[in-house]
C-alpha cells in the first residue's frame, strides 16, 4: 500500500482542506493518507478551538486513514522545527509522498530554491544575522535573506514572504537534506489566503477567517456552515454542547496572568524560549493587562512577532522548561490519535517497518518520554468551565484511538 | 504613652474582638493599643475573607489605635513561628504590654507551664518525637508531650490542646524566652469556642461561626448583624458589593489545580513545607479532587492536620520556596495598614525607638525586602471576579496607611 502524508492543524476541518486530501491523493495515486497534526497547543501560539480528539474524527470522516500527533516540542515551535518534527514522523511511518498546500503550487519552484540556498548556506545566515541586527524577527530576516540570494539569481518564482510557501519549504528542505525517500509534492492553495479574516468564496474558506466567525457568533454556525463538510460543522456543535465553550487564548489568560503573578525574573527565565531579558517584559506588562490580547499588544516588539509570542505564553502555560526542550531534538514515538479500516489495514501490514515505537495507550508507554504532551493536554482541558473540565482531564489517560 | 500589643487576624472583626480591645486596656491602663494583624493569609492556611485594608478599616473603626501587618513568612505558620514574628514587632513597636485572649483566662497557668518546661526541654523534645514517631501531627504531639510532663508534676490546669491556649502559650514564651521588657496579661474568651460552628449567645460569636454562616447566606447578612459592631457589618456589605465575593479557598481552587498540573515532583519539593514526599500525593490527588474540600480531604493523613495541608497550599499558590523562607527568621520591617490620631501621636512620639523600618508606601523601601508579602497579595487578588481584579491588584502599590 502505497500512503501519502499531510502535516495539518484542522483548527478546523473545512473545505479547503478536503480539496488538499483528494488532491493529495489524486497527485500521488496513493491508497492511503496519513495525518500528523499537531496537539492541543498549534504553531501560532494558539490553543485549538477544539480538542485533538475532535479533530481527529473530523479528519477521519474525511479522507484521512491515519491520524497521529505532533508531538509538543515540535508542535509549537517555529516552521524549522516545526516542519523537521513532522517530516521526521511521516518517514517513521513509511510514507512514500508527502503533499503539502503552498501559495505557489509549483515543487519545481521549491526545489530551485533548495539547490540554490544549499550552495549559498553561509551566505545565508550571514544576510539573517545582519537583519536580524537591525531589528527583524528570525522569521522575517530568513525571508529576506532568502528572496535576497534568489532575487540575484534570476530564480524568484517563490515568494518565501507567503505563510504556507514557508512552511512547504522547510517540509522540502527537511526531506532532501536528509535524503529521505520520500517524493514531495505540492498542492496550490485555493480561493482563500491562509491570513483571510473574511470570506471570498463560497464554499472555501481560510481556517482564520472560520475561527473569526465562529468565536463572533456566540452559538449560531450557521454561517460557516457552508465552508465545512456536514461532519465537521457538527462535531463542532457538539463540542459546544458538551464543553461548553470552544477554545481560546482568553479562556487561559487568568492562568497565565497567576503564573506570572506568583513568578521570579529568574524563575521565569528557565522557561523555553525566554531569551534576552524578555522576561522583564513579560513580569511588568501582566500587571497591566486587562486581557490576553491587550497583553500580547504591550509585549510586542519589531524583533519578537506576535507568533512567538504566544509561543512563549504558551510555554509558560505548560511550564515548558529549556532543559527538558533540550532532550528533544528529534522524535522518540508516535502517539496514534485514529484510524481507518483502510488505516488499520496499513498498520498491519507495514507495522514492524516503522521506525519509531507507536504509542495507543498511555499506559502501555514509558510516561516520562511522553510528559510533555501529556502535560499540554491537561493544562489545554482548565480552558472549559469547571463542570466540563474532568471529562476532557482523564481523556488522555483513557481514550484509545479512534476506530472509523 | 503606654501601649498595649494584641496579635489579630479578625476574620472578620466581631463583638469578641471589641470585648477583647476593651478587656486589654482595662487591664493594662494603656492609652493605646496596637495590633499586629495577618495580611492576606491567615495562620489556618486560608485567605482571609476579604483584604487586610477592610480589616484594618474594621478594627480602627473599633478600639485600635495602630495597626500594622504581620508578615506573610510569619502569618502563614504553625503557632510558633505565627507567634515569635508578631511577638517580635510589638516588642520593636515598642509596646509595654500584650495581651492575648485565652480559655484559660490566667495567666499564672502560662507561667507555671513555662517555667517547668524551660527545665524539661531535653525532654520535651523526645516525647515529641517519639510521638511524631507513632504518627501523631507535629502540634498533637506537642501538646500531648507538654501534657504528659506537666500533669506528672501537677501543675495542670492549663489545657494545651485548645488553640488559644496554645497560641497564648507561645506568645508567652516568646516574650520570656527573648526577655523582652514587655508585660504579658491574658484575657478569657466568653461565650464562643475557637471551634465553634453554630452561635452560642446573642452577641458573641467565634469567627468560625460567622463565617459559616456569610458564606451560606449568599449576600444576606441579617443572621450575622447581631455579632459584630456596625461598622464592621458595613464593611461586609460593601466589600461584597465592591468586589463581589468573599475570598475563600474554592475562589483559588482553578489556580492551584493548574500550578499542580503544569508542575513535576522535583520542582514541587522545593516549595516551603513540602517534605517527606508529600508532593506525590499533591500530584495524584489534585487529578481526582472536585473541589478545594475535597483535594483536602484526599490529601488529609494522620499526621498531616488540616491546617499544615492548607498552609502548604498558600505557599503553593503564592510559589513560596524553601530558600526564600530561610531568610526570613525575623521581621525586617514594619508595614502600616492604618493609624487614628492617637495612633498617629504614638508614631510622632515613639518612631525613633522602633527597632525595624516602618514602611508606609511600597516605593520607599528595598522591594526585595518585601516580595513575599506583595506577592501574596497579588495573588490574593486573583479571587475575585476578573471585572474587580484590577482595583484590588493595583491597592498593594498604591494604597497609602488608613488615617481615622
Amino acid at each position: 500500500m502505497k500512503a501519502v502524508g499531510v502535516v495539518v492543524e484542522y483548527n478546523p476541518f473545512h473545505n479547503g482542506h478536503l480539496y488538499h486530501i483528494q488532491k493529495a491523493k489524486e497527485l500521488t495515486q496513493a491508497e492511503i493518507v496519513i495525518a500528523v497534526m499537531s496537539g492541543p497547543f498549534l504553531q501560532r501560539g494558539e490553543p485549538a478551538l477544539i480538542s485533538k480528539w475532535s479533530r481527529a474524527e473530523m479528519a477521519l470522516e474525511n479522507g484521512i486513514d491515519l491520524i497521529v500527533e505532533l508531538p509538543y516540542p515540535f508542535a509549537t515551535q517555529h516552521a524549522a522545527v516545526f516542519a523537521s518534527g513532522a517530516v521526521e514522523i511521516l518517514h517513521s511511518l513509511g510514507c512514500d509522498y508527502l503533499c503539502f498546500g503552498s501559495e505557489s503550487g509549483n515543487i519545481n519552484e521549491f526545489d530551485s530554491i533548495f539547490n540554490l540556498l544549499a550552495e549559498k548556506k553561509d551566505e545565508e545566515d550571514r544576510l539573517v544575522k545582519e537583519y536580524m541586527k537591525q531589528g527583524m524577527s528570525y522569521p522575517k530576516a530568513k525571508s529576506c535573506a532568502i528572496q535576497e540570494l534568489t532575487s540575484v539569481n534570476k530564480t524568484q518564482g517563490l515568494n518565501l514572504h507567503m505563510p504556507n510557501n514557508i512552511l512547504g519549504y522547510e517540509y522540502y528542505k527537511s526531506v532532501r537534506s536528509n535524503a529521505y525517500p520520500m517524493q514531495v509534492c505540492t498542492v496550490a492553495r485555493i480561493k482563500a489566503d491562509y491570513h483571510d479574516k473574511k470570506f471570498t468564496s463560497d464554499t472555501i474558506a481560510s481556517a482564520t477567517s472560520i475561527r473569526e466567525e465562529l468565536l463572533q457568533t456566540a452559538g449560531s454556525l450557521t454561517t460557516i456552515e457552508p465552508f465545512l463538510p456536514s461532519s465537521s460543522y457538527q462535531a463542532l456543535q457538539q463540542y459546544k454542547e458538551t464543553y461548553l465553550t470552544y477554545h481560546t487564548w482568553e479562556n487561559y489568560w487568568s492562568y497565565l496572568k497567576f503564573r506570572l503573578l506568583q513568578t521570579t525574573a529568574e524563575e521565569l527565565s528557565t522557561i523555553y524560549e525566554i531569551e534576552e531579558g524578555i522576561e522583564y517584559r513579560f513580569l511588568k506588562y501582566v500587571k497591566e493587562a486587562s486581557s490576553f490580547q491587550d497583553f500580547i499588544r504591550l509585549l510586542k516588539t519589531k524583533r519578537y512577532t506576535w507568533t512567538r509570542l504566544q509561543r512563549i505564553c504558551v510555554h509558560i502555560l505548560t511550564n515548558t522548561k529549556k532543559e527538558e526542550m533540550q532532550t528533544y531534538s528529534k522524535p522518540a514515538y508516535i502517539r496514534l490519535l485514529g484510524t481507518t479500516a483502510n488505516g488499520r489495514l496499513y498498520l498491519k501490514e507495514k507495522k514492524k517497518q516503522f521506525l519509531l515505537p507507536i504509542i495507543s495507550k498511555l499506559s502501555s508507554f514509558e510516561k516520562e518520554k511522553i510528559v510533555l504532551d501529556v502535560r499540554a493536554s491537561q493544562i489545554y482541558a482548565l480552558g472549559v468551565p469547571v463542570a466540563a473540565q474532568q471529562k476532557l482531564l482523564e481523556m488522555d489517560y483513557s481514550k484509545p484511538p479512534i476506530m472509523k
